[in-house]
């Protein structure tokens, strides 16, 4: 049985900006929809019928937008699982943007994700075993796997807390007017999680969701620079729970951080569905579904990067979450350099 | 629990006409949506599981388009449910197009929707109480209230009447009613060649055509059989001239020949555009972009193929294009016993 | 260079029929894409830019759904130029459908397909000669060529004449031809409810009626005036009945009144639906779901608005259907004033 896969499709108009750039969101989609037609394939060889299982997006490594994609170009996407744990398996999409009037291909992405088999009920399943090649790729994985667990345990304590107004409400606080300033790139959209997000299973996709995310990070980005911006990266993010069809996604985005040339966005995905409370009575369940952080540039008519207007800060909490981007930012920066 | 919900979406070009102008209808589906959300949301609050429900649209007021949306504006919807009776809901929905660019917002439209909840088994349910900020508010909604009640009853006289040959009349001229004759399965739609039909170039690719194409034949079938019906072969097919973008498409299906176990559909594509005439005066012109045969089959619930009900003919034409329909039938039948 | 291509894609819910099975339109539209991108990329190897092309479809041969293909399912389509002429190039498209669970993987559709280069300009491209393995794919090839080349002169004298009332008229029984008559603008659709259009519970949203209402209702539009027209306003609608998954929508549109700037046009949706009539026999049952008053405007190029060219009323039911929208339409007015 083949363990990788490779899915082309050619760029229209309703996957771009206005300027033809392809949404980065919509990059992260197809290498989700390739990352599970891979990890689900493996996981059913062999398996009977009521084994069979579907696998969910459990994380995303940060991954980097390498080169622009345009409309009107073909998106290859190669999809490779590249290490099995007892209950997860790791997949690498390699995504290449090919003009067809030049004959020429560029890398545009390298994204690395973990899914999670499961079957009717709820219920994890096992991940058969994988071959390799050698016994090296099989230790290297598992470092990968050991590494991203570690991570995965961190995050959970960076989620919004109960008492962040901003992602508990249902409402977001109103932008208020003055450029520049936080407050006033803040972004939020709602949506409806409807049959075609879901696939074949009961709930979204993951890739839905990482298109919102980036859908809102664009807009916070487009309300700070006024300019073409496009998506440079993002970083790691854990997917914590389920989303069910029918439920209402919350997906607020806020800008944290600029450097000179780029533009840190935080975004959270809020579910927003009926369920019982503590008190056992049937009430509205909010919970997160998942966060991340954006990296956005601003592109001149010439396609040439401009600097970023500098972020007003007001508010202590505003100082302290510029502090913590300027930290990620740093460290992205190491990490790219010791590459 | 909050009564209210913003909703942003940023608009894509499959939103849009070709001069970028949102359609209306796409606006009113989003006005709808949220309206949905809010009712909902308010008539499931404290309620038990078996009295989940889901609200219907029952009526929309008369809605003004104060200003246009354009392709890369923010749609911003604003829901508030504002007066509730025994049955029903209303939702006020304030709708504003935000140019990212320029940081202005102006109001696009104003909503007013009339929601009644239902659940399981078509029974509608009864709606929680709204609190008022004033005793005024919930007389004047008793008022509106009234007002659209009143006008319900109205307008239900004012629906087509079953002799409006327009109204009743399904699609053809020739329907008189009769089951299973060519008038009665005789389909056509109209389709406008939008932005998302043409990738890169100004023409809708042949993709297009042919999905509309199916579509329709699929309806003929459907409405002679009335099972589930599926493809079982499409004709070759020539594309005789381009169809460009903004042009007006006419697709039309007819059943011309049945087989024990098929059904021939015969579809044309008729391109309607404007230009100028022989005399150089304007003129809508009218060419057939391309036609073909497809051959479905009708399916058991157990998936099973099923005989097909037979063709009544009636006119000389009829008979001479089922006489046609049957010598292509016989060729590829014995052109695929010959493989 | 590549002269092959595999696609694949995961076949979603509207992708298919409410029983699963995927349209075969669909399958067609993507057979169309995977073909498209192999002969333009074909066609453009060591072109100069300015003799880039993009690939039209000229041709479908006889094209089998051998299986059927399902919601889940991923569908993997393989594309190969296989014959050129000097200016045109023959690609064959194999479908194999995978089931994820199973592990098996499908042919369901073997297809040949004729594009033809064509770059700004409408200017038909010379095809760069394709390497065959044997000298026998080059003559086998030539035979195809020619036979299609043959068919297609052929199927021109089969082309639907100018005196086939169903293939000429535009849509309507009195379009007689003249310009701003009612029958020359009145429109209609078919639309078939999906499960993409019913969110979680089994039947229509609002949202889409009104969707398609005001797309009908823009039709009509641009076929009065050939302009870019725009959605001024929607009057009050009532939504009598429930529409259903898996019943035809039949949207019907037509002018019936215009003052200096703005058209009125009556849209309704009748719902096609089987069922027991009252003699409890199976028949067809239609009943109307909404009818509603749109209000369009004319715009110029430059976004001011244009006259509408008065309506030409020849029959007496027209001339009475003027008088009522004239009377709605001073209502509306003298609501507006009084604001």
């Amino acid at each position: 049985m083949e363990e990788s896969l490779t899915v082309c499709r050619i760029m229209q108009p309703g996957d771009a900006n206005v300027s033809g750039n392809v949404h980065g969101g919509r990059i992260l989609q197809m290498i989700e929809e390739a990352g599970m037609i891979v990890s689900t394939r493996h996981c059913n060889v062999g398996m009977t019928e009521e084994n069979n299982c579907i696998c969910g997006l459990a994380r995303v490594e940060h991954t980097d937008f390498l080169q622009p994609m345009f409309v009107g170009e073909i998106a290859h996407l190669h999809a490779v699982a590249t290490y099995c744990s007892a209950h997860s398996i790791e997949v690498k999409v390699d995504v290449h943007a090919e003009n067809l009037f030049k004959g020429e291909k560029r890398l545009t992405n390298q994204a690395t994700l973990w899914y999670v088999p499961i079957k009717e009920g709820n219920i994890v399943c096992n991940v058969p075993p994988l071959v390799y090649k050698q016994p090296e790729d099989e230790m290297a994985g598992r470092r990968r796997y050991l590494k991203q667990k570690t991570e995965r345990e961190q995050v959970d304590t960076n989620a919004p807390s109960m008492t962040d107004n901003w992602a508990m409400s249902i409402d977001v606080p109103n932008r208020n007017g003055e450029m520049h300033t936080v407050g006033n790139a803040q972004s939020s959209l709602i949506h409806l999680v409807g049959v075609q997000d879901c696939g074949v299973h009961g709930w979204a996709m993951g890739g839905v969701a990482m298109k919102l995310m980036d859908e809102v990070a664009g807009i916070c980005a487009i309300r700070h620079c006024h300019t073409n911006v496009v998506t440079a990266s993002m970083d790691a993010v854990d997917f914590h729970q389920r989303i069910n069809k029918g439920s209402l996604l919350h997906v607020r985005g806020r800008p944290i951080f600029n450097s000179y040339k780029s533009l840190l966005i935080q975004v959270i995905v809020m579910v927003e569905q009926s369920g019982k409370n503590e008190h056992g009575e049937l009430d509205v369940i909010l919970y997160c579904a998942c966060s991340a952080y954006f990296t956005f540039v601003s592109l001149s008519s010439e396609r040439k990067t401009l600097p970023i207007p500098p972020l007003k800060l007001h508010t202590d909490d505003e100082k302290a979450r510029f502090e913590e981007g300027q930290q990620r930012y740093k460290k992205q920066k190491s990490l790219r350099s010791a590459m």
